[in-house]
């Protein structure tokens, strides 16, 4: 069903005063969960909610809790996460690593101990809003083979790059399995198989089915070894920026809390939007495969889904909407 | 055939000597081009030097030419190339980022007119070298097709990220094709299909004949999709920090030159070597698929590789190495 931005940020807001969270976090937390399902990141959104809730209830997110520096170098800032909502860490250390960018053209703040950022791509806009480049990444709990491997000992440690542009800003933002499991939920849930496949099942054979893979947690890296290297790539560079946990560290809890992450944020002289539409047109001058496809550029579905989220409403799993409504 | 590293460089460096470069920048390029196949990357090392001569003759490439300093903010700096060769200007620009990220914490070196840097990795192991962090990227000419498309409208835009450890760097070198085109020439040298689908042959069906997707320039993107976007990000990242030529402006000129390129260097307070070593042991720890599988860290192979090529000798593919002497 669609229900209007308001009301689904409103709903939200409700829930999370009902935990403690100060004012201005709850106006914060409940704006970019409703946002990022008005971006078609349901994954993300609404239907991660009641998981957040639960982590708030199970101690593992301290809603009032404040990051703390603990140690800087020139331009890079260490922080420590404090457990605080991942939500409101990501948008204060993007917006830091921004004025440092803005300030010295480029800048860096890595964070440990902080939670789950929910749609990497938030933190992505927002630096794209303020006219920066950014470069961010998170790990995760460990939810992917590595090359070669079966047992999962990766995780899909979300890359994300934005650039802002004028026309609509380009936000990448992929994790490092072919599908994410928040996508390979979102189909579970709609009763959809994947369209390519997305990792193997239990008797180790490349499956579409969502909930086979789930069950296996043999997702199939995003090009094969390549996306298995890059994988653990993020992993490092969120670890030892931040000097935190490990995708190692943080499965051998059992929980996904305390992850790492790192935003970079660059304000070069200028950022010429003649060369941006120069690739974008050029990306999309190719010939489409056939009369289903189409060539895009990373964002533009997003804005194209938000325009339509704001005008028409934003779409709720109505048995999620319910379960919230009920919190 | 193997022939020692050295008579591998030295060789290489007579036949540099003879276009009139200049006697520093001879040992340079020939340590790196040798260096590239004593590291097992012969696509980009041998196998490629007859194209560098031609670029040379062809007037690409000005073999004296200084690459300058265009534009600095903070801890910023954008060059012209001035199409020197492109291992020469990669190697000062990572270094000089460097030298800004042992300063600042962090430092970014774009650079536009400038030329192939053969294999990304080089820079990686030289940051890493000089106990940096470092994320590089590169445009190039047209040679993929975004996610949907069938022209080659997209570069496969190698990404490199490294990571300084003692018992040996963590070096990703990724382009955005599956396979990269000095991968696919290599398979078809040595007259063998590849492991997995790389691309589509002139008839739109996914292949692994390497010769079949050389042909039709439908190269297949990492992760479908998400590597598609990625590409179109680096050369955004690439051209937009440079002010460089996109893709598009360097496939319109029909070859391959006056790339845009970036190297950032970061030097924490620390690289601690434990969280490092955590993250490839427990990769290490997923059992593997079976008894011809192993799990490797990024880097790995290539150290391997290294040592016994300067132990057993060089590989080189007898043909090319009769060409390059016979230059």
């Amino acid at each position: 069903m669609l229900i209007p931005f308001s009301t689904l940020k409103q709903e939200l807001k409700r829930v999370l005063v009902k935990t403690g969270m100060n004012e201005d976090r709850t106006d914060l937390c409940s704006e970019i969960f409703a946002g990022n399902s008005r971006d078609g990141v349901y994954s993300h959104g609404l239907n991660r909610f009641p998981q957040f809730i639960k982590s708030v209830d199970d101690g593992l997110i301290n809603v009032n809790a404040e990051p703390v520096v603990v140690g800087t170098k020139g331009s890079i800032e260490r922080w420590d996460g404090q457990l605080a909502p991942g939500i409101y860490t990501a948008t204060k250390a993007v917006g830091r690593a921004a004025d440092m960018a803005i300030e010295n053209g480029i800048g860096l703040v890595a964070v440990r101990n902080t939670n789950h950022w929910m749609r990497g791509g938030t933190y992505g806009w927002q630096a794209a809003d303020k006219g920066c480049i950014a470069i961010c990444g998170t790990n995760s709990i460990a939810n992917m083979p590595p090359w070669g491997g079966k047992d999962a000992t990766l995780g899909n440690n979300p890359l994300v790059i934005a650039v802002p542009r004028t026309e609509g800003h380009l936000v990448l933002d992929m994790a490092m399995s072919q599908y994410s499991y928040g996508k390979l939920n979102e189909h579970h849930l709609a009763g959809k198989k994947l369209a390519h496949a997305g990792g193997y099942d239990e008797n180790g054979n490349l499956s579409d089915d969502p909930y086979a893979i789930m069950h296996s947690k043999r997702t199939l890296p995003v090009g094969l070894w390549k996306g298995s290297a890059l994988s653990l790539m993020m992993d490092v560079l969120a670890s030892v920026l931040s000097e935190g946990k490990t995708v190692s560290g943080i499965t051998s809890t059992g929980k996904e809390f305390a992850v790492s992450q790192f935003f970079i944020c660059i304000v070069p002289e200028s950022v010429n939007q003649k060369i941006i539409d120069e690739i974008v047109s050029y990306a999309k001058s190719s010939a489409v495969i056939d009369e289903n496809s189409s060539v895009r550029y990373p964002g533009e579905s997003t804005l194209r889904r938000r325009n339509k989220s704001l005008s028409e409403g934003v779409y709720v799993n109505e048995k999620i909407w319910e379960e919230v409504k009920g919190l």
